[in-house]
């Protein structure tokens, strides 16, 4: 019989999002040795999959237990040194967060921040490109504190153009599975995220890839990693070996995370609905939610002119009406079984919430998740006396 | 219906360890936002069971996604600066890291490395604290690559008596839950562990407890925490909040996992078998095994003198018999489907090999987990030609 899970509210919020039965069931695998022969092809087919995800085929993926934070640490201490120039794209709590990190290992981080609710402008990126030499350049590829979408493809491209040297580091916590990236067309050098957003995984797990060239500058670096837990200098022959189907140990895997991954990835690489098809309803649910929001009488965080192409398609930022808060929202919201977010960019948290729309709950239609958020987002406008 | 997990070979290593049913299917929680109300008396509960099974009243817990290796960055920059002189004890492997991971973060690691399986001698720690000034001491209570215990009792006396200004860092990976630790009455500053072994969770967490004095240490720094991730800046007001009953944000915390926490502490704090109960059955089966060992022919890996008080009460190091390695026990007992782990020693890894008997193995009798691992060992003993 096969694992059904424990009757929840839904879960409709930027991360951590719904979780598929047999993701939750995988688990709940039994303990396993990290070493068993049983374990590594698990591991190594799993970042396999991983590039598949991003379309990165020449990259090298790198799985640890953590968050997505931690690959911030990661980028800051691997791919860069003490005294290096970095330019930090800065969309909200993400970009600012990321800046400190980059600051804590010695990195001097330049920050380019966007007008609240708008993605960062090319001309400007061109422009700063030109005015100095940073060593790399951040993107928040989604920025889960306000649903602005970034064009990381255009962005790549004016790095290219302007200042080729330039490593481009892509914050995709946000946007993996639930945004299209080409992580090796587009010359991304290193792409981080986590488990529990568009992958539909439990939160846990520090996901990486790495290009060749970051690699390469890693080994080029005139100082040690300044991390120990995250050096790449432990993981790297570790993910090698458990791809090559052998075993390496340095600080033991979450194993039940490992296997929850594993078959998320299986149903994202080769279940009934391809990538690219996963991609396009995620596009879909999203003007569908956007659409739905505006039919309401409400309207997105985003300024106007970025409403179309500079928005998730994973999420909504959604302004409250006129005259209402949290409080009017989200608790009722919740009473009816639907649990959104709140607000998170320091200058106007308290003016709008947050509706995640990635994964199982876009993917998998019968569910009706969609119809379900919007009927009673309808509802409890409707009950707080504000009508269109 | 209770869930029940997939048949499974016996995991005996030191660690991840067999998972109870109940825990196994807590890491299966739907799930839920990390500031949801329901999860947040379930984080808050979580910390404060862990203070009762390390005996720390007024110690502050910390739970982070990660792995027991984290802790030691955690102390590396948190509780140290760079040039802060530390002592290392050194019984194995995990001295060696540890000692390589502090001076990642640019403290000066001395080490002070016992023979291969004894523990360290309280008469050399106070030497070398009488011949230099430490900033801080670390210990490996117990060494997960050679079964060594060491007397973390003893040499918190020997620090206080010798040099009370020392902060004294205990590295609990493989005894927190499996060995007596009174973190208070010891005075320990800085105590660090994992999930998947005493506790009975999967892996995926970094668990710390610090002292007060390790607070006020880490408030009198003069430079900032050399990490962001594990930055105590971050994570103190977190843990203050989830403990009180309210939310706030950092990274999000690995929610199943926090739940399968939540549920092992429970047993252990609060089961059906008290927690001065768990420990004595850990002394009991320890015994029952190095006397099974003994009677089949075989010895520990420890040396003669340690190998009643000197060793782990959680797992054993056994010395492969005269011509024989791990291709002559290790498949052979996978094949009768008992897990055992190789040795990990540098200077000896090829001549023993791991047995972990920690958690439900132990705690449950009638499981018979002891009893199946012994039987199979002697028929592959007899297979392999070997009679004592």
């Amino acid at each position: 019989m096969p694992f059904q899970q424990d009757p929840h509210k839904l879960l409709m919020i930027p991360g951590p999002i719904e979780v598929a039965d047999d993701v939750l069931y995988a688990n709940a695998h039994p303990s396993m040795a990290h070493t068993s022969p049983e374990f590594v092809p698990v591991f190594g087919e799993a970042l396999k999959m991983l590039r598949t995800v991003v379309d990165g085929p020449t990259a090298q993926p790198i799985v640890i237990a953590g968050s997505g934070t931690l690959g911030w640490d990661m980028a800051s201490t691997n791919l860069l040194e003490a005294g290096d120039e970095v330019l930090v794209l800065t969309t909200g709590y993400f970009g600012d967060s990321f800046a400190e990190c980059l600051a804590t290992y010695g990195a001097k981080p330049t920050q380019l921040t966007a007008p609240v609710g708008a993605p960062s402008s090319l001309d400007e990126v061109a422009q700063a490109l030109r005015e100095k030499k940073y060593k790399a350049i951040t993107i928040t590829h989604v920025d889960t504190s306000t649903g602005v979408l970034n064009d990381a493809e255009g962005i790549s491209r004016v790095v290219k153009e302007v200042s080729p040297e330039t490593l481009v580091i892509l914050d995709g916590v946000c946007s993996v599975a639930s945004e299209e990236i080409h992580m090796d067309a587009w010359g991304i050098d290193y792409l981080l995220f986590a488990s529990q957003k568009g992958l539909g995984c439990p939160p846990g797990l520090s996901l990486s890839l790495a290009s060749e060239r970051a690699i390469r500058t890693f080994e080029a670096r005139k100082t040690p990693p300044a991390i120990f837990f995250g050096s790449w200098k432990k993981w790297l022959p570790i993910m090698k070996a458990y791809e090559s189907g052998s075993v390496a140990y340095f600080a033991t895997p979450p194993v039940q995370l490992i296997y929850a991954l594993h078959t998320s990835l299986k149903t994202i690489t080769s279940g009934t609905v391809s990538l690219a098809d996963r991609l396009q309803r995620h596009r879909d649910v999203s003007k569908q939610v956007k659409d739905g929001i505006v039919a309401l009488g409400l309207e997105q965080l985003a300024v106007p002119e970025a409403r179309e192409t500079g928005v998730a398609n994973g999420m909504t930022a959604v302004r409250y009406p006129p005259g209402m808060g949290a409080a009017d929202i989200l608790p009722k919201m919740a009473q009816r079984g639907v649990v959104f977010g709140a607000g998170l960019h320091k200058s106007c948290k308290d003016e709008y919430f947050r509706i995640g729309h990635m994964g199982v709950s876009v993917v998998n239609k019968e569910r009706g998740d969609i119809e379900t958020l919007l009927q009673h987002l309808g509802e409890v406008l409707k009950e707080n006396g504000f009508s269109k």
